[in-house]
């Protein structure tokens, strides 16, 4: 097999940019090792015109991807567009339908509408790629679908948006409040056009509904996830979180459970020697446990020109050796429907608040917990102001419903002032 | 493609046994993954008559690997009896020769005889495959080889003998002696029959060359490897380092650079913040570095029944899919013969030595340093018993040349008392 493996590459932004100088660096290299020559025939982009320092030369243009995807001098469409309908969706099923195998960047897409594109691939006898929509240059969906293919997935864990965990470790590191490193970053152009996508927790669990899908093999949908974002996470959380030997960062957590399928991305706390409590920055990192493997920790940029390029030419690569894994590691007839399980599995719980200054207040909130099935691990009362007393405890293991009780019992205690705070503590 | 991977497994020690329950346990999961059902034909091991847990009823047995290799029946032969020569490399031969994939958990086997073997399999149309041979359960060959395939390797690193830093952690957080914790270890089994194997670093190096070979698409020979084991880290070391903020470990690095390729396993000191640095136990981490993807780093078991035969069922479902990448990622001519670099390249170094105590001895050894050109970043004298002092030194970046200078220098200040350690400080 020496014929060039042929590329039409639609969205022209970081990305598509990283690609094309990659493509053009390494040629040779990635010919000897996909054992063929892998060439750009045709780009489409926006504006035609735009410098984007990279020379386009010699390739072909077109202003429509879709109809850059029905091309038949192409072997595989590589969409990086983004957006989870739209052109994106309208050239990827042009692509499929027309017979070209598929590689995205593109989580929203696929976390939306990906097993409907997976059928299509399947009807055309191709396949979809999106290494880089997981994790940015870890080879994650890699190790999952291939690496851990003897294995039966028990869990999925993953920090995977490095903005989020930018925003997290700056504010434990410079002591900021929320706000205030929210702006930074924004000011920095690490936040998506609408930031609800990042510090939200949509993004991330985009990645997650994936991981899961692919993990378990079942048919995920997105709407599965249980989705918090970091918004309401505040310094003092932070603070405090770390004087317990914690820290707190945005997980995403999917595992099988005898209840169904537990997927959630929401902050918790982690321990603070475990390799999730000691990742820093924007760096991003995925946990994946199976049967045989045990635990595998996966680190690396989640983001970025090369290392998001790095994962598209892997799947660039697969394609050009001849391998067509199916777009979810198995076909989509052997996906089983998932119960979702109703409810999070037990586990020990955070809570910070702020009671009255007076006899007898924290004897309140304990028999509240204890009423309500919940015990406490720890409990400490770090000073107070005449007025109000802050309260941290760590529960011992709880179900989500009998905490939500203890939430609710708080209350009518009397005592509480404000909103108490409640954070999983996760067993990673 | 329906019809059943027909598999021959020679050797039914920890790593078989353990790749024939996964089949048996997960063989619905593992068929829906590869396509196609996966099958066990034939298995061969020294003792038929022994009781291994597992049933092996359903099976041919054959009491000679290389007959088991031969035969026309199976698809891929399966090597996991270890050892360099012997029936490991006659049974490969054979099965190669007759048209089968090989897939293998033998480092020393293609550290020593990879190159001839790919050749070999390369003739035949047929490929090697060995993700257990390096860092067990953690999919680090299918990461370098197809996750990375886009990238420039430029560096790769790794803690790739659990025994090793299972024996440097213990002593860490005991605080007991070399050999203390290496009976322990030969108590609890964790050590080969023959020792030097692990301790010495020859196994960690096996594995070393096989990634640096693979990263850099090049023919590296084990000796290119140098390599020096832990029997010589001493507790005062390891104590002495921790004060300091580094660790101890036995640390591979390859690295490109403009003189050559540098290989190299031995004890280094490690920032104790860093991934490498936080490792503890028995597990492995291997570090990937790419032009593309700038620093990937992966963690996991690298030994044991289930982790090492999640490695093997990995090659088994990619050639079940259909997926055949060449031994060493790579045509074999297209690897590159290596120039092998003369020296390390400059670092820091670690530096332990005790003086005579009486004044100016200090000065004379830093005459020493700076007159080899040898500059000192940070110095410490740890106290005293009137008749030596123990002292610490961290040397800015050095060569090793100039290093080896002032080892010698020392000898002649007459201030010395007995041998100097010295230490390469990683930078990681």
């Amino acid at each position: 097999m020496t014929e060039p493996l042929r590329l039409g590459i639609a969205g022209l932004g970081t990305v598509g940019v990283g690609v094309v100088r990659i493509l053009r660096r390494n040629a040779e290299m990635i010919a000897a090792r996909a054992g063929r020559p892998v060439e750009i025939v045709a780009v489409s982009a926006r504006e035609r015109a735009r410098d984007r320092g990279v020379a386009l030369t010699g390739y072909d243009w077109e202003d429509d991807a879709v109809a850059l995807a029905r091309r038949d001098d192409i072997d595989v469409y590589v969409e990086l567009m983004g957006g989870s309908d739209g052109p994106a969706k309208a050239s990827v099923e042009a692509a499929l339908d027309s017979g070209k195998d598929v590689v995205t960047a593109n989580k929203a897409l696929l976390a939306i509408h990906g097993l409907d594109l997976a059928g299509r691939a399947e009807a055309a006898g191709r396949t979809i790629r999106f290494e880089a929509a997981v994790a940015g240059g870890i080879p994650v969906m890699k190790a999952l679908t291939e690496g851990l293919a003897g294995n039966e997935i028990t869990r999925i864990m993953g920090v995977m948006n490095g903005t989020c965990n930018y925003i997290l470790t700056r504010m434990e590191s410079a002591g900021l409040p929320y706000e205030a490193v929210f702006e930074e970053a924004n000011a920095l152009g690490y936040l998506e056009a609408d930031p609800t996508l990042d510090v939200g927790g949509i993004d991330a669990a985009h990645k997650l509904t994936l991981l899961a899908a692919v993990g378990f093999g079942a048919r995920v949908p997105f709407e599965a996830v249980q989705i918090e974002g970091i918004e309401r996470v505040s310094i003092e959380d932070i603070e405090a979180a770390a004087r317990m030997g914690y820290r707190v960062k945005l997980l995403g957590v999917a595992q099988m459970t005898g209840r169904g399928l537990e997927a959630r991305m929401s902050p918790c706390l982690v321990p603070a020697n475990s390799p999730l409590g000691e990742l820093d920055g924007a760096t991003n990192m995925v946990v994946l446990e199976g049967d045989a493997v045990g635990q595998i920790v996966l680190q690396g940029a989640g983001a970025g020109e090369g290392p998001t390029a790095s994962a598209v030419l892997s799947d660039i690569v697969d394609l050009a050796r001849g391998l067509r894994v199916p777009t979810y590691g198995a076909p989509t007839k052997s996906l089983g429907e998932l119960r979702t399980a109703a409810a999070a599995s037990p586990a020990p719980y955070y809570l910070r608040m702020r009671l009255e200054d007076r006899p007898g207040a924290l004897a309140r909130i304990a028999t509240a917990l204890g009423e309500c099935g919940v015990s406490i691990d720890r409990m400490r009362q770090t000073g107070h102001d005449d007025i109000s007393a802050p309260v941290l405890i760590v529960t011992h293991k709880a179900s989500a419903a009998d905490l939500q009780a203890a939430l609710e019992a708080f209350k009518s205690t009397g005592v509480l002032i404000g909103e108490p705070v409640a954070l999983r503590i996760e067993d990673v």
